[in-house]
């Protein structure tokens, strides 16, 4: 979302009115939209890594020329930068590393370096003693290499930014982001050195735009509004914000439940949490994996941790889930938020893959509410399950609140609507109400089947499924590898003949549109839906 | 595998002989072992995370004990240790960080921060003054405030390991890790410290057994050996040794072909191409996100990597495979060794997550060779492919050379050999030769089909298949999220009506034992299999 300013000014002016939308430009860099564009971003923390492979590779044909990573100070704490910054500092490439130092991630950023990027920035006087000693040294000086031999001790008392000095990088900075003139002549010293430099720049977020600077964090990714009422277009209510609300009232009542988000409090529902339990509540920064290990290791000293994360952001912490929580079967339990399709964020933030991720881990029980009426019941489950937890839940839904509580909820699956064919609808999460409005549009009676929890699967509600001699499974996932063929297997294994359908997310790649366009594009709308249900 | 000294010290010498076997004691630290084992472990740098989950859990309760880490140097690296770090020392929590550095992961370290020890190491002439400054400086002397006060530039003359202080924690150290009384009181000291603490131990890999002292590499992770014929016991070829010796010719040909690890030159048969062809050999360390994202910025700029990775540890780069790699349909090759069942490692490293991880991935071609003699063939299509590739082979395997140089190698998928009925044998990797054996021991014939292209599936070949009236899927992968399932879908869309039958891990934590065991209590083995065929 920071490369706005960059996209207005590489071609994309004219194009501009159509950002995040179907068809439009990305909110993010993408190689096919423009020769300006060498890296496609979404989650954060991967440029320097990118770049120098980039540098590496260049390197090896005889290109002589630098590569550039801009990284902001919230990325700068994932693990994946320090990694890069580690291999790269060690590595003489002809890499700049400009470090975006906005004070914020998407929220204020948290963590020891960020305590010390303040201290950096705080060094006003010396900067311009700094400025001149950068100005003034050049490699082949004298003094520089007089300076250069009397190593570790003496370079502490005349370079700031010690900390990436130690990791091998020449450290130039702080300086005013905003000064093109102050930055350009910083930039052409770091090309000077024909080594890893970094450059550590003071920005302000939002700058120059009033509204974005008072409200950094709302206006971290915005779509187009209109200018006279900015509040169009909004919402409706928010899972997350549903979940984090249950969350909070739980945790009223049980001491020991505690909040974890890796730098999306807001994001995940959590401010409440935030505000009236500070010392349950647990911000890590943009750390994925570090925080679901923190919880395990909390789980296994006495409290319950709930990680309350994005789909598409848990897959950076696939390893820590699987061989930190699960193998270990600890109690950790994770609210999973923007499960499916999300929008306008496009193809990097899809939550098409949490089932594909969930529902192979190893002792993982996992939900999901077929409309958020649901909610308190599954979250009070989850809680108390024993034994890992998920409780997927995309970023909004369609209600159905009154099929569900019209229904019977004590068995699985919940039978939402009951057709006086063979032939069952079987919805998983958001598909429910789609689903039920399908069976509506169809000529042939369907029954209309919620399965909640998706694993483990219940054995005695699969006798019910067994008896219908169609069953169409609908998923917001990717179709080859979600709760469609994991039903499928089971019933393969009872010897079940009839049909199974499962419709799901065919192409992998679903590119931003609103989520309800990209539902219908892979054939996960109610009409679409009902013509399967009608199909001989 | 750092933890035997002290499975040995706290109650497993008895047991100690049963090291890695059946029903025997873990490598690793495991909960279920030992109360003294608190948070198993198996891949790197989830130790600090952990404790520090653990402190902050036991802070809520008002536990006023101390938790300790002890981390590696190599796993000092890992991304998750520094974001660890990072949250940690921002924490005020009482922790202390014990660095294990004997400068090595599993083989040497490398990047900035292990240059950054090595000068931490070397500075010996300070240790003593140091070692004055941490025996008579307490939080309440007088010097201690005064030094506090004059901050930033001031401690840089008094203090060693900047980078840590920076990072919020007090460094103490070096200290010979050897010496029980030096270590014994920076413990001490670390403790009345109430806050984070990092201690920096100096070590040497093997210790006290010269054998393992000259070839710490080797003697990483040891099997129980008879002391007069240390070689007793010896693998087979090893998959991983035929898949790089295979990269360094191919690479004699093509000078775009780079090879990529993290930290495991060795262990995925990189050797010789690291000997052969320095330059165009990365080792990143132990840092598998980073890696596979350098290989995308890598592949923009025209060379070909190919990352080197075990199943297990491509876990950690889930999202910059998906992210970076696969969305971008970026040229990255893997090959991933040790898919399947790996043996005596156990549970953490067992690689029965590969195809649920590879399968759903967008436009990523998945391989995996049904005997050796076809590495060649596949390690050249996953080279020539236009796009993202992953070659999925085991540790090692059982050969079925002669049915592979016998059968049509031009159509797909393989057919191995022919039987008279309507019943096939579908085997996927490592299963080829157990299938054909199971064929040969079935009272009903069968035919035997290697799957060797397992994604994208092509077309033609699902013809063939849908002409037997039984088809049964061998894979050594989790049962209900691999390959099986993912052909089952094919078949569905294709009206298939015949029975499918998919046979993989149904128990999805594996423990320790010999790979054959493995298979075998899963069912893999080719009586069960033959059993299947048989079935009614």
């Amino acid at each position: 979302h920071q490369s706005y300013a960059f996209k207005l000014l590489s071609g994309r002016k004219d194009r501009f009115s159509t950002l995040r939308k179907e068809n439009g430009i990305s909110g993010f860099p993408k190689r096919s939209e423009s020769p300006y564009d060498s890296f496609n971003t979404g989650h954060s923390s991967t440029a320097l890594s990118a770049a120098l492979g980039m540098v590496r590779a260049m390197q090896l044909q005889g290109d002589p020329h630098h590569v550039l990573a801009v990284v902001g100070d919230g990325s700068f704490g994932g693990g994946m930068n320090w990694e890069a910054l580690n291999d790269a500092g060690h590595s003489q490439a002809p890499l700049v590393l400009l470090l975006n130092d906005n004070e914020m991630s998407i929220s204020h950023n948290v963590g020891a370096f960020s305590a010390y990027l303040t201290r950096l920035r705080s060094n006003h006087g010396y900067v311009r003693v700094k400025r001149w000693v950068i100005r003034t040294l050049t490699r082949s000086s004298l003094l520089f290499r007089i300076l250069d031999k009397a190593k570790n001790r003496l370079k502490y008392l005349l370079s700031d930014g010690i900390l990436f000095e130690e990791m091998g990088w020449t450290y130039l900075g702080p300086v005013d982001g905003h000064n093109v003139r102050e930055l350009r002549l910083l930039l052409e010293r770091a090309q000077s050195m024909e080594r890893p430099v970094l450059i550590h720049a003071i920005t302000r977020k939002g700058s120059g735009m009033m509204r974005a600077q008072q409200d950094p964090t709302k206006y971290h990714a915005v779509n187009p509004w209109y200018v006279a009422s900015p509040d169009e277009g909004k919402r409706g209510v928010s899972m997350a914000k549903i979940a984090g609300n249950l969350l909070t009232e739980a945790a009223e009542t049980d001491p020991g439940i505690c909040a974890v988000t890796a730098a999306m409090t807001d994001g995940v529902g959590l401010k409440s949490f935030a505000e009236k339990y500070p010392g349950r509540f647990f911000d890590t920064g943009i750390t994925e994996q570090h925080a679901v290990t923190m919880c395990a290791g909390m789980s296994t000293a006495g409290v319950r941790p709930v990680m309350c994360i994005y789909a598409t952001f848990l897959q950076r912490a696939y390893d820590s889930l699987l061989h930190d929580v699960c193998l270990q079967d600890l109690p950790v339990r994770l609210f999973v938020s923007h499960c499916g399709c999300v929008g306008e964020d496009g193809e990097t933030h899809q939550g098409i893959y949490a089932l594909s991720m969930l529902l192979p881990m190893p002792n993982l029980a996992v939900f999901a509410p077929c409309t958020p009426a649901q909610m308190p019941v599954l979250v009070r489950k989850a809680l108390d399950w024993d034994g890992p937890a998920a409780l997927c839940y995309p970023k909004e839904m369609v209600p159905c609140d009154e099929a569900y509580e019209a229904s019977d909820r004590s068995v699985w699956p919940v039978l939402l609507s009951a057709g006086s064919s063979g032939t069952v609808l079987i919805s998983v999460g958001r598909m429910a109400a789609i689903c039920l409005d399908a069976a509506q549009k169809s000529e042939r009676s369907a029954s209309v089947i919620a399965a909640d929890q998706l694993s483990p699967l219940p054995e005695e509600g699969l006798g019910k499924i067994m008896g219908y001699g169609k069953i169409i499974v609908a998923e917001d996932n990717e179709r080859d590898s979600g709760f469609g063929v994991k039903l499928r297997a089971e019933l393969d294994r009872r010897g079940y003949e009839g049909r199974v359908v499962c419709i799901g997310h065919k192409e992998k790649v679903i590119r931003q549109a609103d989520y309800r366009r990209q539902l219908e594009l892979s054939g996960l709308d109610s009409t679409s839906i009902a013509k399967e249900v009608d199909r001989e």
